[in-house]
C-alpha cells in the first residue's frame, strides 16, 4: 500500500494524478518500480515502447514463462489503483518467492504497461499491443496536444520507434494475469474481496442522430411539433429498457447535445453517444441491432430522419478457462468463495489475449469508484489478491 | 411589400437583417418609415425611448385615440415581416384615409416601437413599455455586448433618458390594434389568410435539474444505475404529454445539457429548460403544476434528486372582447371565415394591455416560420390584411 501512495504521488500535474505514457512522471514510476523489482530478485528492462519487464528465470532453462502485470500510465485526475495494483501485486507475488530463494517450473515477467488509458495519444493499448505484436506502425505519426509525435515521445523516452515491431514477444508462454480493480460494484454488494473474470464484454459505440423541425415553442402546437429531442428522449428509455433486459448487458448513453438549444425553441436535432458491452458477442450485436431498430421505429413513427454511426466494434475477450478454475482453486484454498464475474471496461488482457491464455482478477474498490482521486481499495484486499496470486502459481506450478 | 423588402435591406449587418434598439440601422429604419408616415398626413415625432410616432388626427378636437402599431427592431438574422408588417399595415390604412381626405371620429396614433426583441440589452418591450408607463429605470445601466449603457445609446440616438417617463401616454385611448404575422402553422393548416387573436398566453419558465450518480459505462449494472439523462428523458416525454393532454397548451423542453457528457460514463446530472404556455392562466399554472410533480415522482422513483428553479412567470394577456368583435365582423364583411386563436409569442400588445384594451390581427405565414430569413408572407394576405384593418376601422367608428 505505501508503494501504490508512493506511486500515487508520481504525477506530472501538481494537485492531481496524471502520467501520461512517455512523461517525465511515467519515467519516474518506472524507476521506481525497477528498483522493486531489483528487490524481488528480477531482471529488469526496457523494451522499445517503454514496457517495464522484470524477469524472475525458471528453475530450469527453457521453461515457458508466465506473464504477470498492468499498467502504470493514468488517465487525468486519476485514482491510485487503476492499473499499479496489478503490478505491485505481481512484484510482491515474485518477492515472496525471492524471500524463500524459491524458482517455479515456469518463469514469471512481469510487465508494467506503458499506456492503456491513451490518454496522452487518444490511443487504446499501446504498451501490451507492442507486446502483442499489434502495434500498429501508423500510430507513430499521432501527434500529442502538444504538437510532439508519439515517435518523437518514445525517442525522449529511450525507445527506438522504428523498432517496436521488436517488442513483441518471443519464446513459449503460459498465459497473462492480470489484478485489477474492478471499477463496478459487483464484489462489493456481495461483500466478497476478490472474484474471477470470465470475459472482458465486447463494447459496441455508435453516434446517433435525430433530425426533426425547430420552431417557435410558443406558436407550433403539439400535434403538429416533430420534437428531436423528444424522439432522442425516447430512444435514451430504449436503450436503458435494453440493456436491463439481459443479465450482463450494458447500454449507456452518456452524451446527447440538443440543438439549436434554446428554451424558447422547438428542438430540430439532437445528437447522441450509444455504448453497448456485453461478454458475449452475439448477445451485444442482438441488442444493439434491436436498439437501432427502436430508433428507426421512433422517427418514424414521429416523422423524423435518424442515423446511426458506427464508432467501434470490439469483439469480447474470453478468458482461459484453465487459468480462471486455477484461479478459482486458489480462492477456495484461502476458504473464501470463489465468484466469477465480467468486465465491462477493457484491460491489458484484451490485446493479450491475441498472443495467449488470459486471466484476471478484480479486487474490491469502493462504491465501484475509478477514474477518480475517490478510488480506494483496502489493505485487507489487496492482501487477499496477493495470496490469491501466490496460490495460482502453486496450482499452476503442480499442474 | 415594397416597404418590407427595403425595410428588411436596413441592416446593421451585411449580409443578413439585424436591425437593434437605437442601431444607426434603427436609424435608417425610422427614418424610412417616418417618410411613409408623413405622405400619409400624420405628424411625426420621436419620443426619447425612440419609438417612432405618426398621427392622424380626427375629425373633431378632443377625441380619443386608437393607437396602431409593432416594432421595427429586429432578432438577429431576422426575417422581414415580424414586427414592420404591422407598422406598414398600420401607415397603409392612414394612408387609404387621406388619400380621401376623411378623419374618423378618432385620431389614429401609429407607433413604431423601437425595441421589442431586446436583442441589445437582453431586455423585453422597451418601446411599448415606455409608452405604457411600465419602463424601469433601472434597466438604463444595462451595458450592450459592446459596453454601452442603455442610457448612453438612448442619447446617442436622439432621447433623453432621463425623460423616459414622460413617454407614458397621456390622453384618452380607445385600445390598441397590431397586424402581426401568426409565427406558427394555425392559419396555413385552416387555409385562411387572417384570424382574431383572442389573448396572448401566459408563460411560465423553469430551470430543472436531476442529480445521480456518475459511473462507468461498463462496470456499473444497468440495475445499480442512478442515471440522470434516463431520468431527464422521462420527464421530456412527461412534459410532451402533459402539454398534448389539452387544447393551446405547449409544453416545450429546449434545452438540455448532460454532465460530465463522455460516451463511456453513466451521467450523473443533467440540466433542462421547461417552457409552459396557455392562454388561460389557470389551466398553465396548473399543468405546470403536475409537470413539476411528474419530476419528483421520476426522481424519487430512481433514487435521484430534482430541482426546479423559476426564471419568469408572464400571466396571459386577454385581447379585448370589443375589439376581437369589431375585427370579427371587419373579416365577416369581406366575406371571409373569421377565426380566433390564442398568440403563444409575446408581442407588444403585452405591456399595451396594462394601459388600454388591445386587440391583434395575424396574418397567415408560411410553415409558421418566423425568426428566420425563411420567414414568408404572401402580397395577397398582406393586403387582405389591410383591408380587414381597414373596415374595423369603419366599425370602430359607427360604434
Amino acid at each position: 500500500m505505501k508503494r501504490l501512495d508512493l506511486l500515487g504521488a508520481i504525477s506530472e500535474e501538481p494537485d492531481r494524478l496524471t502520467r501520461q505514457f512517455a512523461g517525465e512522471a511515467m519515467r519516474g514510476a518506472n524507476d521506481a518500480v525497477a528498483e522493486w523489482m531489483k528487490a524481488a530478485g528480477m531482471v529488469v528492462r526496457h523494451d522499445n515502447i517503454g514496457n517495464l519487464h522484470g524477469r524472475y528465470e525458471a528453475e530450469t532453462p527453457n521453461a515457458p514463462t508466465l506473464i504477470l502485470g498492468s499498467h502504470l500510465d493514468t488517465v487525468r485526475d486519476a485514482g491510485k489503483y487503476d492499473g499499479p495494483l496489478g503490478v505491485i501485486a505481481a512484484i510482491a507475488v515474485v518477492q515472496r518467492l525471492h524471500d524463500h530463494g524459491r524458482h517455479l517450473p515456469f518463469a514469471i515477467e512481469v510487465i508494467a504497461f506503458a499506456d492503456e488509458e491513451g490518454l496522452r495519444f487518444s490511443s487504446t493499448y499501446l504498451g501490451s499491443r507492442a507486446v502483442a505484436g499489434s502495434f500498429e506502425a501508423s500510430a507513430l505519426d499521432r501527434f500529442d496536444p502538444g504538437g510532439v509525435t508519439m515517435a518523437q515521445a518514445i525517442s525522449a523516452f529511450g525507445g527506438n520507434p522504428s523498432r517496436i515491431l521488436e517488442d513483441r514477444w518471443q519464446g513459449r508462454l503460459i498465459g497473462y494475469v492480470e489484478v485489477h480493480i474492478e471499477q463496478g460494484p459487483v464484489l462489493e454488494g456481495l461483500g466478497l474481496p476478490v472474484g474471477v473474470v470470465t470475459a472482458i464484454a465486447g463494447q459496441a459505440r455508435y453516434r446517433v442522430t435525430f433530425k426533426g423541425s425547430a420552431g417557435h415553442a410558443g406558436t407550433v402546437p403539439m400535434r403538429g411539433r416533430h420534437d428531436a429531442l423528444a424522439a432522442a428522449a425516447e430512444f435514451v428509455l430504449a436503450v436503458e429498457s435494453e440493456g436491463a433486459s439481459r443479465e450482463g448487458l450494458v447500454a449507456t448513453v452518456g452524451q446527447m447535445s440538443v440543438y439549436p438549444g434554446a428554451s424558447n425553441v422547438i428542438p430540430g436535432g439532437a445528437a447522441l453517444s450509444l455504448d453497448v458491452r456485453h461478454p458475449d458477442n452475439r448477445i451485444r450485436i442482438e441488442s444493439t441491432r434491436q436498439i437501432l431498430e427502436r430508433a428507426r421505429e421512433i422517427a418514424s413513427r414521429r416523422g423524423l430522419e435518424t442515423t446511426a454511426e458506427l464508432l467501434s466494434d470490439d469483439p469480447s475477450v474470453p478468458c482461459s478457462a484453465n487459468l480462471q478454475s486455477l484461479l478459482t482453486k486458489a480462492i477456495e484454498a484461502l476458504g473464501l468463495t470463489p465468484v466469477h464475474l465480467a468486465s465491462g471496461a477493457g484491460h491489458d488482457a484484451v490485446p493479450m489475449a491475441s498472443l495467449t491464455e488470459v486471466a484476471m482478477l478484480f479486487v474490491r474498490c469502493k462504491g465501484g469508484i475509478s477514474h477518480n482521486p475517490a478510488e480506494s481499495v483496502t489493505t485487507e484486499d489487496v492482501a487477499v489478491s496477493i495470496d490469491v496470486l501466490g496460490r495460482f502459481l502453486e496450482q499452476l506450478a503442480k499442474a
